[in-house]
């Protein structure tokens, strides 16, 4: 700290009182009242306590019940404590592309697929220091035209594709496009990723919310998202989009072609635009029973005017790959003028990372068989998909198996939403307390067992019920729900199950 | 393409005409107002144009009478064409977080401080596929504060740092929080970086302009952000926030010290939040006459309550970075609860970008006198930095001498704005072709010689004066220059010089 004028005592104002001076500055009710209205559960209380628990550990002398804070609130594959390796063939491109002399300095240490695959990558990009164009760099959004094509068999355009920092960036970037007023809606399912009710506070958009059903396996309705939709406009709000979040999270429930079909019909009747959050398309538990469609070949096979926007992701499916802020989302029935307006907008944050773009190319152009990394990539994605299926199927069947707790078997993503019945002793103590319901369960869990969760109010849920979300990625699954039955059966013995 | 169902023949919206039912679709009309109003001339009509050239060259038969498209629009000093070369040590600390195993598979090719460089990052972060916390990973920010403290000499608090998607994602962030209702307005320099006005239209904020002196230098007058300032006030806007580039962008202007002291003085008494863009810090082409000082230090030094974002970035300076997407800003004199909501509003983000955050690490902490890799990495820096200050003089000395042209020798950062006078003639022929004056000018120039600037109406200029902006990046600059001078003799003797 040379140099530093340690005689100068006036501290960070997060550490000290107040100076007068600084009583006068700048307040809460100066800024713009739409962040208020922002809430992000997946990062919320129990994360925040959950990052300070993991602080405390680190002084041996902490008396906490539980050696390690496992943060299953987020789906977050890779970091520690779950440590989901990445994909060996995603990392050795990126590292060749971070250092190419690395292909002359220790050519040994990648199999040659790799190294004609950075050297093609090179020749296209450049530096991966230099600013891309700002809808992505175009040989990769060609490649992920392709990778469309491939997966629906209809066309797909380079030039409708965006590349964005992870699917979050683009969908609020469509969020803030769509709300044209502060009588202008869009329709999110509840439960709900956080991510949609945050992003329209922060536009000034109004939630319209439409209920899954849980009893029929977390189903969409098109006819409770139709009643919602005239709900609305009796209300004075106007649907512009309808979110639908497939395969779904919190849920992990598949749609169905026929129920996607229809949904597709609603938005032509009502001219709404449908955003299509598809990020966990490639985290199916039993793909054979299960398959994904997507909307982007829904829309395509009806031939449907339908405006749509597909968001897809490299934080989720085998990649894992959150740290990097790596996704696309593709138009598809967007009129030039929009698409060069989206266009422009992205220029003003100059270009999604370069890191996140090569690593969407890597998802969408994978070793193929004969590819001299093949077998290392099918051996490392198979082990993960395997990994996730047999976790989720064993947390949802020894859940369901607790006194008042349900839950339903996901057949995607990467989470269970169980629904856990609070006893009005229970709801008591959680008023008492400040809390809501399941926001007291979840805190007492953490506090029990180190595990972090979200409670349900963060996703919304119908009034009286309580549930919360977890991840499935923890790689002790035997432990990890040991862990969870056990604070379950002690809570019904200090708060009974009704 | 397999499985593509070529039969179906209904091509994408940006490549067909409108079906009817497609014109019955989303329309721009029913879109954010605020979009509409946001322009960004560094990637706007020039740089669009200088895209399709660049296509149009890789035709053998085209008729273009230059080889090369110099994309001079924006300061990308790794793109295509220039290359600056990236420092050895960021990407070879980079490499080895992307695939740590080659810290065993290739060691030799690591220098050993590099190893242990990366050895204890992965301690600290564990796999970069992961997302970190939503400010940044808390080891970074650490060392931020420390460069921030060495630099200054006063103390920083790693609380009150975030890590960002390069500054423009933390700029758009602010503006977005300060503005709270319409007739809410920020302070921004003339010429400004269009950031600024771009993320004020977004947010549906008023830009407050105030006029840089260009006859001293583009110097910044306290007195004349006062006059603004009033002149808001009694028009009904509400001056939130200051804006100063420093060095400037694009003027390349350095402040002295009692300058700052009067600006920040300005801030305290009228009430406003102070944002230093200070992102060029390290890009001073004559260190010891106009070295570089924070506004973090001179806040400091008067105890002021004012409170201060401090905007840094890896894109500029000799790092270059602009790919990665990394940057951060220093809050001071902030409440707690409004450093929360900050914190809030990064986490819907989920986090910056895993690469960007190693490499504001490596910018932050550069090898040391006696670390293995010190003398490759100022041997890398010094040319870097030693070719910006030739460019930059040279350019403007080979500019002044132009008939109609005059240019400020900038002491810092990477652009030189040259103003030129444009004749009666000249306008008239720009008022022909719909253009405004320089951009009639600029696009002439892209179009006889293959080098994209930007005009000076895109920054904002003084009624009747004219501008471009051009970087003092381009490896060639003899030729470079030689180019701009022959296209500028041509020019004057078509349409005169006055």
């Amino acid at each position: 700290m040379a140099g530093l004028q340690r005689a100068f005592l006036r501290r960070s104002i997060t550490q000290s009182p107040f100076s007068i001076h600084q009583m006068r500055g700048l307040t809460l009710d100066a800024l713009n009242p739409n962040f208020h209205n922002v809430s992000y559960a997946v990062r919320g209380e129990l994360a925040i306590k959950a990052e300070a628990l993991r602080d405390e550990l680190k002084d041996p002398s902490n008396k906490l019940p539980f050696d390690k804070v496992i943060s299953s609130n987020i789906g977050n594959p890779q970091q520690q404590g779950l440590d989901q390796k990445p994909i060996t063939f995603t990392r050795q491109v990126a590292a060749l592309m971070e250092y190419p002399e690395l292909a002359k300095l220790a050519p040994n240490a990648f199999p040659p697929d790799v190294l004609a695959r950075a050297a093609e990558l090179l020749k296209e990009i450049g530096s991966i220091g230099a600013y891309s164009h700002s809808q992505g760099v175009p040989f990769i959004r060609r490649n992920v035209a392709k990778f469309i094509e491939a997966r629906d068999g209809f066309p797909s355009d380079p030039q409708n594709i965006f590349l964005t920092g992870g699917a979050s960036a683009g969908v609020s970037l469509l969020i803030n496009m769509l709300i044209s007023s502060p009588s202008d809606g869009i329709l999110i399912p509840i439960p709900q990723y956080p991510l949609y009710t945050a992003s329209l506070a922060q536009h000034a958009g109004r939630a319209i919310p439409y209920q899954l059903d849980e009893n029929h396996d977390w189903s969409t309705s098109p006819e409770s998202v139709q009643a919602a939709v005239e709900k609305a406009l009796a209300e004075g709000i106007k649907p512009k989009a309808l979110v639908i979040i497939n395969p779904g999270n919190p849920t992990g429930a598949l749609l169905d072609e026929p129920t996607m079909r229809k949904l597709v019909q609603l938005c032509e009747e009502n001219n709404i635009v449908l955003l299509a959050d598809e990020v966990y398309q490639n985290n199916l538990h039993s793909r054979q029973e299960h398959p994904f469609t997507s909307f982007k070949k829904v829309v395509s096979t009806l031939q449907s005017p339908v405006p749509l926007v597909s968001f897809h992701s490299i934080s989720k499916g085998v990649s894992g790959e959150c740290g990097r802020r790596g996704g696309y989302f593709e138009l598809a029935n967007f009129r030039p003028e929009i698409v060069a307006m989206l266009y422009k907008m992205a220029s003003v944050g100059l270009c999604p990372p370069l890191s996140g773009q090569i690593g969407v190319d890597s998802m969408v152009r994978p070793p193929k068989l004969g590819d001299a990394s093949y077998e290392q990539w099918k051996s490392e994605t198979d082990s993960i998909h395997a990994a996730l299926a047999s976790r989720t199927k064993l947390m949802a069947e020894r859940l369901n198996k607790l006194t008042g707790v349900s839950c339903v078997n996901s057949p995607g993503a990467m989470y269970l939403f169980p629904k856990i019945s609070l006893s009005k002793k229970a709801r008591d103590a959680a008023e008492a307390a400040g809390k809501v319901p399941d926001a007291f369960y979840s805190l007492a869990l953490l506090d029990k067992t180190g595990i972090c969760v979200v409670p349900g109010s963060g996703f919304g849920q119908k009034e009286g019920e309580w549930h919360y979300r977890v991840t499935c990625l923890c790689p002790g699954v035997e432990e990890y729900v040991g862990k969870l039955e056990s604070f379950h059966v002690e809570w019904v013995e200090k708060y009974g199950a009704e």
